[in-house]
């Protein structure tokens, strides 16, 4: 498990088979020693989500994260600050903590109760020699941070990689959220038996969204084909994004994209919902009250990514957070959370049932499609197939993605 | 899942160590090397039984077959041909039929909507670039016929073989069915967690049948060892089936068996069911209009196979077809196909609970039996055992299997 | 299956590992080739517990046990002896019988009626060839015992080992109980996802009893950390115990521990249940007549073992054997027994909920723990962690498993 997998020759020749502007050979979304490569390349030497921090407003409060085979326990300390540690006592190798989450002083191993502290240092273990130095079994800790409310985490080996260009490129389009002061208003995990990139491939592209997804496209302007739509989508997008950017720069708030360098996965930018949409909502009204500093709510969505794993798609009245982690070669877990403005009371300034709506039915119908996906590839008859125009996101991540197993 | 498994040393070893009439060493009912092998060698170089034709008697009807890995799509096209095809989009892989059946004026893929015809050809694929071709993007082809209503699939490399002398064989002993007109009263299928070859070596013996099968027993005089049972079996078997092949000889009826050659597997037979009984029913009495050319009821049962994974059995009044199709080297599918007179009206003419009675209680004792099998084989205890004078025919196939996996 | 598993350089590496007092190397707790290496060195070269020959007290009785992908019949035969054989048809390797337990004049194969003696020589098989041997064709022998009420089979090559200098070790304490005329009042099974080594290692010690086990602890004086709990327990634990033993053996019961050679695995000693305390009950009441050729019941329990696979802890009123069985990597088997004296009737001398009350409880509390110690050694962030000194017998059976593995 702890064995770096190599390059071999065998995965070499994977990657060379590979045609531009098509998806990958079968062995990439079915194979164990590629999903160990994934691990290694993509998990372990980036800074990964590992849910969100607003899920432990509360000092003491934690919850555990899974990926792969580990479980990292991912708290709030008495300093106020996230801490990450393996979730594997120092003593025998046990879980420490069972449940997904839970509140308390410290951490306290249910075998031989031996004692941690929630920043992962052991304060207590009885019986054990003399000799037996307490600093040098505390759980294992993981450099953590949380950028705009979520916990990113990196489980690499020695320091993790400097990404403040990154961050700076993102944070003028995200900070006017408040998202580090936000409320956690729902939360929600799916299992999903397929290969962690073709959930990331669904995710980065909207081709399907026509023939997959009724209700995102009744919403979204930018899901619908063309522009010869009902009434409300007779003007083309284009003129509809300059009109309402127009518009959002008049409230100073920010527009357009982020310019990222090639190499980098990292993306933001701000689009219009829908001539006179306000949320991603039914029907598009507003469901929640305007988040941080916005001045109002200007209809415009901020998409946002850091790694190909993570994704915001915020709304001006409610921000989403997505995360996407590796399990096993044809398992993934998607986990969804809305956040709203601190203030907002449930019931009064929002409902969950609304809130929810459109990323729970989107996901319920990604994720049937993904599974489709996973058997069509794991049949004999597949072979890598052509990516339309619309798809350009989706071959650009596969890129990233082979440029990174490289690396 | 491309390669074609070779044939190894270890395999080699394994096939020198079968003893002759005995059952076949562990590994061959336990490998998934040699059920990649079998894969290659038993089913993608013959002609396969891939379901029943009379399931989509109308034009845009289709359903899928499974096996290993792979899905297929049989349609029956605007032309009434049947067709067959990789259930796999050429786009990114999917599985374009989800379900197990329907009908439609053509077949689209769910995640992007391209379009096929129910031929495969792509119709129609959205925003794909210039250069783009949609005749070499068509949903991949598998040769396939009909034989005597089943569908017949071949999904090796190159040519199919030609099997017409195989065909010329047994074709006067079915053709008098009409099977290609009948109408499907029902189907089931068995999902037995055991290797196909023990499936297959259970159906191609009755010595079992004593132990296992009391319903079967009380309906075919076949089953019952000895000549000395009840009332109804007082002649010895031999002397009935002379007395039965001289009246239906005197009908003009096919009897007897059809000699084949030492080297192929087929057979084609005909024997009575049994003093007094017309059909494989409770008491053998006729449960549903006579088929196709018959003159009359003769009380003759049809046994028929063309490869070790169909059969054909089939009583005047109704004809049943099987298929058993490796899924993994554990887990095999068995389907059982009702056929009777294109004519015959369900309630009036025949009813489903009496048309399955003795196969569905007979293959629901076999699947018990088999699961049992397949423990034991699994077993470090396992070791080959020798075949009675009885299992000829199971000793047969394990000859000409193995003959096989050295082609 | 049949191979014999060889000490690779990968395992030789993997036991050069370990560190003295501590836990061992992840992969001797998850991989397939040092499971099949435990199943050769710990299991098949030893004689190994198969259950309680008390549930087959009667002529013609058997049950199946289970280990590995094997199945064994522990037959009652008519000569009054327990014989044991694998549960493997001689003929197509079918399982002979398919429950857990039975009783009958023989053994028949369902699927082709082989029949065979409650021994295993096999009696009729029908339409076999002349040559066809039945002495050859009986099921597999096992070496079988019956040691105190356990049966002791020996699955290895050859002749079973020796183990009269072991035996006579724990005779004098055990055969006070007359465990082989004990009748069984109850039994038990878990079905525990962890390898078999966490359930032996969590056995062995009671480190854990505190947090863990409430009710264990409130019976048992041994439990309890310290000597200044309850008033009950104002003395110490030493004094105690020497107070005990002053009584026990005043009236001729055996005391103390049985002195082992530093190489075997064997114990057995006596300890007494705690201040007034005459049961493994709530509350320490004694729950059912006193066993065997006890003068009283003195309050004390005896704690015995052959093999890290057996246990025995028995009060005066009641005796519980327990079993550990690998079947995979992460998958074993545990299953307790209790037996009573011969002539206690249920309902009237003992009942069965008080009897079970204690272990039940506690083996689910283990069974909880066990699974979330493999959970936790399954990450790639565990490593060997230091045992304590409370957990010496844990330590101990490491060291002689890693002794047993290079034998």
């Amino acid at each position: 498990m702890t064995q770096v997998p190599s390059l071999s020759d065998h995965i070499r020749d994977l990657i060379a088979q590979r045609q531009p502007g098509y998806t990958l050979p079968q062995a990439f979304y079915t194979d164990q020693d590629i999903f160990d490569l994934d691990l290694d390349r993509i998990f372990r030497r980036h800074w990964i989500p590992a849910g969100s921090a607003r899920r432990i407003p509360e000092k003491g409060q934690w919850y555990t994260f899974e990926i792969d085979q580990d479980s990292i326990i991912i708290t709030r300390g008495f300093d106020d600050q996230v801490h990450a540690m393996h979730n594997v006592c120092r003593h025998r190798g046990s879980r420490v903590c069972y449940e997904q989450e839970g509140q308390g002083k410290g951490l306290v191993c249910p075998y031989h109760a031996w004692a941690y502290a929630l920043d992962g240092t052991l304060l207590g273990a009885g019986a054990m020699p003399c000799e037996f130095d307490k600093s040098e079994h505390g759980l294992k800790q993981i450099p953590v941070k949380v950028y705009h409310g979520t916990v990113m985490i990196y489980l690499g080996e020695g320091d993790p990689p400097d990404i403040s260009d990154v961050e700076n490129d993102i944070d003028p389009m995200l900070s006017i959220f408040e998202l580090d002061k936000a409320k956690m208003a729902a939360r929600m995990v799916w299992d999903i038996p397929a290969n962690w990139k073709l959930v990331v491939e669904n995710f980065a592209e909207c081709y399907h969204c026509g023939p997959a997804h009724p209700e995102y496209c009744s919403v979204m302007a930018v899901a619908q084909p063309g522009t010869t739509g009902a009434a409300a989508h007779k003007k083309s997008f284009d003129q509809m994004t300059r009109d309402w950017e127009t518009y959002a720069k008049s409230l100073g708030h920010p527009t357009g994209k982020v310019d990222t360098s090639d190499s980098s996965i990292h993306t933001c930018s701000r689009i219009p919902i829908g001539e006179g949409k306000l949320s991603q909502s039914k029907g598009g009204k507003q469901i929640a009250p305007t988040m941080g500093r916005f001045k109002a709510n200007d209809g415009g969505i901020t998409a946002a990514r850091i790694h190909p794993a993570n994704y915001w798609i915020n709304a001006c009245d409610h921000a989403v957070s997505f995360r996407f982690t590796p399990i096993a070669p044809q398992k993934t877990i998607q986990e969804v959370t809305w956040l709203v403005h601190p203030d907002a009371v449930e019931g009064r300034d929002y409902r969950v049932e609304e809130l929810t709506w459109l990323w729970n039915v989107t996901t319920e119908q990604d994720k049937m499609i993904i599974v489709q996906n996973q058997k069509g590839v794991n049949s004999s008859a597949y072979e890598p197939g052509p990516y339309s125009s619309v798809e350009f996101a989706t071959n650009y991540f596969v890129n990233w993605y082979l440029d990174k197993l490289q690396a």
